[in-house]
């Protein structure tokens, strides 16, 4: 079974290249797609957050990982499976981000923390609701805590 | 540009129709298709959520939405655009559901509250991370806290 999807929007940023984890204060724009109106955002500015599904257009379909790798090629790092990582180089190439929602004006929307690069494909867009998000304490290994230390907007703002 | 999928695991529960709301207590199984072994999970399980991006194959194609309605059809809201609700009738036809992880065994997942049906084909599965749930305060519209106030568990347990 194949699943096709058409992109519905495409990331504007100044980003060609990945570097540095500073992602959470990064603006970027979202332009909707052909035959997609205005209308399909009409109320995501009640929202203070949306979810973006993105293929990460960039990775070579050769290059994705079905096994165990260590995050980041990062030797301090358990080996853990690509599907307990939220790596680019995984199956299907889908990146899923949640963003601050800065403006909407017309078939263009701007966002704030989202890690990808210009001219990235955009698959889909979802409002954040409350109670969509983790019920109960959240766990997770240390290696994670450790990957994701610079990822915030703390450092980048100060 | 067309992009193509191919689905990653199957769902396995007891839902062959959308019934209800009480999603987040229900427990599902997610196996694990060829190529991918267990592998794929392996470390999984040192977190205490997942988000599982799966592909709603009982919409068709032709019932997909690309304007604006009023979320479950409700008269008493407001209408709004597809994308900013999480309705299934939406272009790409993808769902993204953060679960539990009750279990892993093998290639088999067992998660809870995930609000897909038996037979859905997984495209994704990424741990949760605190780092990347909404920054800031959370806002969203009265319709909204409205259509989700039975998706949440409490009800369905006591």
């Amino acid at each position: 079974m194949m699943i096709s999807l058409s992109p519905i929007g495409t990331v504007k940023n100044n980003l060609q290249v990945i570097e540095g984890d500073n992602w959470d204060s990064r603006i970027s724009v979202i332009e909707l797609l052909d035959p997609l109106t205005d209308e399909a955002l009409h109320g995501l500015e009640d929202f203070s957050h949306a979810e973006v599904i993105f293929f990460f257009d960039r990775v070579d379909e050769n290059s994705v990982e079905t096994g165990v790798r260590q995050p980041r090629n990062n030797p301090n790092w358990p080996r853990v499976g690509i599907l307990a990582q939220r790596g680019k180089n995984r199956p299907n190439r889908l990146g899923a981000t949640i963003v601050r929602i800065i403006r909407l004006s017309g078939r263009t929307l701007t966002v704030q923390g989202l890690d990808a690069l210009d001219g990235t494909p955009v698959i889909d867009i979802k409002p954040v609701m409350r109670e969509f998000l983790p019920r109960g304490e959240i766990r997770q290994p240390a290696w994670a805590s450790e990957l994701m230390k610079d990822y915030r907007v703390d450092k980048d703002i100060k």
